[in-house]
C-alpha cells in the first residue's frame, strides 16, 4: 500500500512549549509531540513538515503541516484519533489527503501572523497568555506610517534574529494592518490593538522585531521615516527590541 | 482618620485556586490572596467580603467585594496598587469608595452566572480553561422547557451540594437563558452554548447541578417535566450530576 500524504491544520497554545521545531532528544516542541504521538498511533516513523517554525511561546490558530503515513484510515478518522491523543493545548482543526508532492513548507505562498496588544488601564485576565499588555498611549498614525515603509519586498537582515543567517533575507510583506479592536468580558471592555502581518515568508524572530520596532515608533521613541534607513543598514542593532513571544499567533497559511 | 469602605470589581481565572473562601492557614484562595496582599500593602489587617463564594476552579469576570481600610489613597490609586501586587490571573477592574454600611454579600440583589459549553467537533484550544467541551447534539428546545420549570421561587434543596445545609434553600431564579453563540478563532468557528442564570442567590454548587441536570435533559436522558418532581422531592439524589467547575463564571453582581 502506498502512503497517504495528510495535510492538517493545527491550533496550539504555545505557552508551555519550546516552539515548533524538534530539538534533538527533547520532546517539548510541537513538532516533537506530534511525531511521537503519530509514531505510536500508526506504529511507524513519521516526519511532520510544518509550514514554518514558530518560536517558543508563540501560538497558532492556523498552522499547517503534512506527513506521509501508511494507513487505511481516512482524514476524518485521523483527525479524531490525533485529537484523542494530543494534549489539550494542541488540536487538529482540519485534515485532508493531499497530492503526494505537497509539502507544507515548500508550497506555502503566504503566511499571516497576528500580534495582539492590550493597551487598557486594566490587565486582561482571560487571554493574558495570548496578549501583550502595555497600558500606554500608542500613536497608531505614526505606527501605520512606519508599517507602510516596511511593506513590500526588502532585505530584512535588520529584522532577523539569527545573526548567522547565510541565506537571503529578502522577503515580501504584502500588508501590515494595524487595527483597534474592542473586546468585552462581562462589563469590562478591553482595548486591543492587532498588528496583522501577511507576507511570503518571515525570518527568525522577524515579526517580533518588527512589532518591537513599531511599538518604539508608537511611543515616540523613533520616527516612522527611520524605517528606510534601518532596512538599508542590514544591521540587527539598528532595529528595535524584540517584542515578547506570547503576544504572537500564526494566524493563517495560504497555498 | 476613619476607615474608607472600598468596593472593588474583580476578574479572576479560577483554574489554579481553591475557590473564593479562605480556608484556615492555606492561602490558595482568592479571598486569602487578596487579604494577604492588602495586609502587606496597607500594613493593617484587612477582611475582604465577597458577594459570595465561588467553587474551586470557577472563574469571575464581575465578582464584587468590599473591605474597610485606613488609607489616604483614593480608589484609582488603590486599584493601581492592587493590580501591581496581584498575580496575573486576578485583576481589579473597578474600585470606588462606598457608604460605610455597604456590604458586598448582604446588599447583593442579584447575581448572574454563565456556564459555557462548546459542542463543536474540535476541542477549543484557546479558552479551554473556561469552556466545557462536549461534542454532542443537545436538544436546546427540551433544555429551555426544563429551564422554564426551574425559573421562579423554589426550594432548591435538590440542587444544593451541601447536604448539611441548615438554612432555607428557597431562592428565586429570575431567568435561565440558553443561547447559541458562534465564536471565531482564525478560520475555525466554535459553536458555543451559553447557559446564563440570574437570581437573588445561589446555593453551594447549585449552578453546576442545574447545568448538569439540564445537560441530561438535552441529551434525552431525562424529560423536561421531571424538573417539577425533582424540586418537590427536596432530595439531592433526584437531580443530575454536577457539571465541572471550569465551565462556570460569575458574570455580574447587582446591588
Amino acid at each position: 500500500m502506498s502512503k497517504k500524504n495528510i495535510c492538517v491544520t493545527l491550533q496550539y497554545d504555545g505557552s508551555r512549549y519550546d516552539g515548533w521545531q524538534k530539538q534533538g532528544n527533547t520532546d517539548n516542541t510541537i513538532q516533537g509531540r506530534l511525531e511521537t504521538m503519530l509514531g505510536k498511533l500508526f506504529e511507524q516513523e513519521i516526519e511532520v513538515n510544518g509550514s514554518g517554525r514558530t518560536d517558543a511561546g508563540v501560538h497558532a490558530v492556523g498552522q499547517v503541516a503534512n506527513f506521509q503515513v501508511d494507513t487505511p484510515y481516512g482524514p476524518g478518522k485521523i483527525l479524531e484519533l490525533m485529537n484523542t491523543y494530543l494534549p489539550k493545548d494542541i488540536a487538529v482543526t482540519d485534515a485532508k489527503i493531499v497530492d503526494a508532492r505537497f509539502h507544507a513548507r515548500l508550497n506555502a505562498k503566504s503566511k499571516t501572523y497576528r500580534y495582539r496588544l492590550s493597551t487598557g488601564f486594566v490587565r486582561p485576565v482571560f487571554g493574558r497568555q495570548q496578549i501583550l499588555w502595555i497600558p500606554e498611549d500608542l500613536d497608531l498614525g505614526r505606527m501605520r506610517e512606519a508599517a507602510a515603509l516596511l511593506t513590500g519586498e526588502h532585505d530584512f537582515t535588520s529584522f532577523c534574529g539569527n545573526k548567522h543567517m547565510k541565506k537571503s533575507c529578502v522577503r515580501r510583506i504584502t500588508s501590515i494592518e494595524i487595527e483597534e479592536v474592542t473586546t468585552t468580558c462581562g462589563d469590562t471592555e478591553y482595548d486591543e490593538i492587532w498588528l496583522t502581518y501577511t507576507g511570503n515568508g518571515f525570518l527568525q524572530n522577524m515579526v517580533r522585531i518588527l512589532t518591537g520596532t513599531l511599538l518604539e515608533v508608537g511611543r515616540g521613541e523613533r520616527e516612522p521615516a527611520e524605517m528606510t534607513a534601518i532596512l538599508e543598514a542590514k544591521d540587527r542593532e539598528r532595529a528595535g527590541a524584540m517584542a515578547p513571544a506570547h503576544g504572537l499567533t500564526l494566524w493563517k497559511v495560504e497555498y
